[in-house]
């Protein structure tokens, strides 16, 4: 069954389809895994169920603290309804140890423990490769004003304590996760707000003891099985309490 | 065998000793519990180990993200490596949730969500009952002065923030929590850490499906087994991956 509704965007991960009421849209989790700006791409069954529930439970523990954050309700196994923003283009990337891009870009070993969280800025551009951007690029093109690069740091620094803590308490490091920040107005006062999604699509997440990656990494690096990584993650914040990653057709609403 | 060490200070739930080297102490953790300013007393077989063992968790945890504590390191099942710190004394008290003395002092119904989370302060004075004082009481009493104030929220807020994640990854409201601050000099700059404690002592716990307690009000209003819900935290968070409560006699250090 085709659904009838109307599609808004098509990323790698996700659709947004227009939501049942205005403010809102449907965002839908695919299993679409892609790596290294797309030159890599599979399609890994139940990633898209899992980053469903993973992101919700991570958003819905963001508002749980104050953080306010795009997500409204879960809707079925792949779909969630969140609220429409107007996304700024940029990847905030925040970093507590090396890994990925700083390690190679600086000459670091993955894992070194960083000075302090550092955080980072990628322009959100497929053709481009989501090139890095200083603060400077960001204000000097107008992507987003010096307020909001106060606001965005001071969201970024509170998520990645948040983040943080949930992870220690199951026995995992994290080592960096990327948001996207997105403005809302209520009348005449614009906020910025969490947008996008939090899983470990978006993170990196090492087990503290063994070191294993359970992340995005285990795809782009040909590590083992992504749901199997996926799936510990769930298990042990209790999110999946059944078959994680048993498939079931999502209902589409509208 | 008696130990032959000297005891710097005894409190309601812990021992200091002197540390092996300049600047640390021995902090014992005792069976003791107390409530209601002492007036209700009663050894709980087990209760030091496990906040011995938590209190090592979540100061490790805090360590990791850049925030400044006491702990240097576990020596047994009852006893800590810490560091000497010149305590500011107050109780720095943070709420998400009314409950205790802030539900009855408003009226407010125990479990009400507060709409940001509040700090606030108690003199801590056993014998006025650690009354709760204002951040003008502090500054005028000399107690800490304006820098400290607003660096001790900084810190307050951030562990927060950070325990917040941790309690709710393994399925478990943080409804408030007590830290203490202490001084450090290191050469002639000044630095504050958190000092004292983090244990189920030191936090009202709830769990977030069932709603039960897993905190010292399990004592404080007869509901059960103290030990049995500081056993639930530990197993939760892993802390504690098998029994925890045996008793072994504290290998005295020194």
């Amino acid at each position: 069954m085709a659904p009838r509704r109307k599609k808004v965007y098509e990323g790698k991960a996700k659709i947004l389809y227009e939501g049942p009421e205005p403010g809102t849209f449907v965002q839908y989790f695919k299993d679409d895994a892609t790596a290294f700006n797309a030159q890599k791409k599979a399609t890994i069954e139940g990633k898209g169920v899992l980053n469903n529930r993973l992101s919700e439970f991570f958003m819905q523990g963001l508002t749980n603290i104050g953080i306010p954050n795009h997500f409204i309700r879960r809707i079925n196994m792949r779909e969630q309804l969140i609220r429409q923003v107007e996304i700024i283009p940029l990847e905030v990337i925040v970093r507590n140890f090396a890994a990925g891009s700083i390690a190679k870009r600086l000459g670091m070993e993955e894992g070194t423990p960083l000075p302090r969280p550092i955080v980072e800025y990628s322009y959100k551009n497929d053709a481009l490769g989501d090139p890095m951007v200083s603060e400077e690029y960001i204000l000097a093109f107008g992507w987003a004003n010096q307020q909001d690069m106060d606001d965005i740091v001071q969201i970024a620094l509170r998520v990645n304590d948040f983040l943080s803590g949930i992870f220690y308490g199951v026995g995992i490091k994290l080592i960096d996760f990327k948001i996207e920040i997105g403005r809302i107005w209520e009348g005449d006062f614009m906020r910025l707000i969490v947008a996008d999604e939090i899983s470990p699509d978006s993170c990196r997440l090492w087990d503290i003891k063994s070191g294993q990656k359970l992340d995005k990494d285990v795809f782009r690096r040909d590590l083992g099985s992504l749901t199997d990584a996926y799936s510990e993650v769930a298990r042990r914040l209790g999110v999946l309490p059944n078959q994680a990653t048993h498939m079931t057709k999502p209902t589409l609403i509208n």
